[in-house]
């Protein structure tokens, strides 16, 4: 008899069938056991009947502890109450590993959230991890596909650098042989170079951050994806964002149902995606901003009076803050493209507008309270321009020469964006830390497991 | 008119039409000018006739250097003697910027590989390192779409790690807050906790290895996939990797004809790649060895001698040496599967057969002078036996007590490998340096641009 997985049970319905796997759950009586069985492709529930199995059978499926490993036979047959549809009838039951004391309970309370992160290796297998990145693992093949279908080169720009690109404060040191790196904060300025040689590419590697903020947005290491591409101007750039942000959305909404269910995530909003994204101007957004602050202020609702004492903290005219883009994602309910960002809040390499005051720059901020999980513009193609940017932020000269070249040697206009994966997944899965949408997450407390 | 891109200009056939890009070289005489032009997607004849133009746009046409950026307009014809089918007759042409100093030359001599490696951001624009670059990307969408497929769940291992797993001689620190972290080596460790999450599950992402040496298969970056399955075994594992394999190679062949045709790579030896792998004992592959190296030493051919030379230059027993991989490709003229090495060669997590004096490993070499593309095998997966290994082999205990937890808790036979993405478009791609088949690599003494 040849093992077969969870996954393709409802294809062996009336027929005998071996399972290896691990103890998931036991319910049961002294005479009918319910063994909730795991196999990794997912979970079946298996009934061991005392009068049905040899008594060392039943014993051991009494006897042994949660995630003990085991080999199971039984025939499959149709239940309309498994979320699977099937389940077992057990007639035979091996032990490969019979285990006790596995360090996480399945319990209803609420689990402290360092202990399970430090078992975080063992964590995965439990079913509220396991959907999320599961759904990560769906939304990483969908930004590949995307890319891909339309004819994106992958570019993977490297993780060991010469050079910062957002800022020093948050650059992580590497001791190089006899020199000094850094670890990439974003492929985009090696993005560029690639979008002059083959028109459209995009970048999508880890990308570090040495944030001392321990909100439940960051992290010190995350992945992003890039995509740069030449003759791309802010609208072209906004509709590409829209695009891929749809499609990424909706092969989550399409191919991981099982897993929002498992999640318990109401998908309404994430429904609403496929709509056009409103496209607001800065100077609108801070209109808007200080309409819902007045408003929120008057709400009887506690939360509500909270953040309007949170909107526009950093004052009129400058970037937006978290509370800004929880408001702005409420009033919207759906993606919204803030554009045309005050120049100074925004980096050196940013293009701007006719006015000089401007930024052609947009990040788009998801609803639900996620907030930015795109920034990205046209890029300053002008060498002069660059150069005068470049000494103003302070930026190493000899650091980014090769990235002035680009300004010397057939400059044309250009952009593009990044999404961090990670803020995607906890929109698309409706976690509340980003740090439940990675493997292993990193921040300024842990690099451990 | 709108602009079109040169990938699709065969739908224009007798149309006018705009293009935007690059200047990539340029013949003619006084009247007639064939302007190679370049838009990222591939490269077209445009031909500026004297007597078709205005005056000043065979001025421009004749003076501006290779990289000036330009938009060209003009009719689309047939022409047979074109790789792509078709060229421009040009009826008009802007400058955006024009370019005298383009630091790149196209010309017939042996380039300088340092100099065209500091001048790697503008390099990229070159037909060679195009192609080898495009392929690239094409292996990597084709190794993700290839474990996708099959139902393996994409599980992102951290590059910011606590410890080793290849060895301490070749690990990068980072320091990170107040503590010292390590960037990963391998994703391999972090893959087994998933297996027995998920069943099937595949790390892919950026690896790193302080190597001091400077061959052409090193890098101190390099991009590894590493699939980890729960309940496989060794025959099974060989399985995988030749599966995978055949895919990624005949993907390739497939989708980057024209690529590999611009590189001039013979692909007879790659088509044999649908062929199984044999399967080598390596106590056989040994005896192969002596066989070769004896052969080879009676050779008339100066390279086969001093091969021969190199052959078990480490001793009968020990680990297989570049010269030895080579030897095997060449006899075998096929990926071939070396098996059962001897256990003190390999890793503190390999598993041992039943005589305990090999490994339950496997190399699987490329031919063509490649090498080792895949190395993996089954772990461990007794306690007691992980714990007297990681002693033996002085690793520090409390940086992999999670690792060990996998054998506490539901310990199953598993394994899986791992894959160098750049050792496999090297020998696709019939590079002879790794170092070209990323576009910005790393070594010893290169971390810029």
């Amino acid at each position: 008899m040849n093992s077969v997985t969870v996954s393709t049970l409802n294809q062996y319905v009336d027929q005998e069938v071996e399972l290896k796997g691990w103890l998931y759950n036991r319910r049961g009586s002294g005479k009918l056991l319910f063994l909730q069985f795991r196999d990794g492709t997912g979970i079946v529930q298996v009934v061991v009947s005392k009068k049905e199995v040899a008594e060392e059978v039943f014993e051991a499926a009494r006897r042994i502890g949660i995630e003990s490993s085991i080999t199971v036979r039984g025939k499959v047959s149709k239940d309309d109450r498994s979320p699977i549809g099937v389940e077992v009838h057990g007639s035979d039951l091996q032990v490969m590993q019979e285990v006790h004391d596995y360090p996480i309970q399945i319990s209803e309370d609420v689990p402290n959230i360092d202990k399970l992160l430090d078992q975080r290796h063992l964590w995965v297998r439990s079913r509220v991890p396991r959907a999320i990145l599961k759904v990560r693992s769906e939304v990483v093949q969908a930004i590949r596909d995307f890319y891909y279908e339309r004819g994106f080169v992958l570019y993977d720009a490297p993780i060991i650098t010469p050079a910062s690109c957002e800022g020093v404060s948050t650059l992580f040191e590497v001791p190089y042989f006899e020199e000094t790196a850094y670890l990439t904060q974003s492929g985009q300025l090696y993005g560029e170079t690639g979008a002059m040689a083959f028109g459209k590419v995009v970048v999508f590697g880890p990308t570090f951050r040495a944030e001392k903020s321990k909100t439940r947005r960051h992290l010190t290491e995350f992945w992003m994806v890039e995509p740069e591409v030449a003759f791309l101007e802010l609208d072209g750039i906004m509709d590409l964002a829209e695009q891929q942000i749809q499609y990424v959305v909706n092969r989550a909404l399409e191919r991981c149902k099982f897993e929002l269910n498992e999640l318990e995530r109401d998908t309404s909003i994430l429904e609403q995606v496929s709509k056009p994204f409103p496209r607001v101007h800065y100077e609108e957004a801070q209109k808007v901003l200080q309409k819902l602050k007045a408003d929120f202020a008057e709400s009887d609702d506690e939360e509500l009076k909270k953040l309007s004492g949170d909107i526009l903290k950093q004052g009129l005219g400058a970037d937006l803050g978290a509370a800004d883009e929880t408001a702005l994602g409420m009033h919207y309910k759906q993606c919204v493209c803030i554009h045309h960002y005050p120049r100074e809040v925004k980096a050196f390499y940013m293009k701007p507008d006719e006015t000089g005051k401007y930024a052609l720059g947009v990040d788009v901020i998801a609803p639900e309270g996620v907030g930015e999980i795109v920034g990205g513009g046209q890029r300053e193609d002008d060498l002069a321009a660059l150069e005068a940017q470049i000494k103003k932020h302070n930026v190493p000269p000899e650091s980014i020469d090769w990235y002035v070249d680009l300004r010397k040697y057939g400059s044309v206009p250009h952009g593009g964006f990044g999404m961090g994966v990670e803020r995607c997944v906890q929109w698309i899965t409706g976690c509340r830390h980003v740090r439940e949408t990675i493997p292993f997450p990193r921040t300024i407390n842990r690099t451990k497991p």
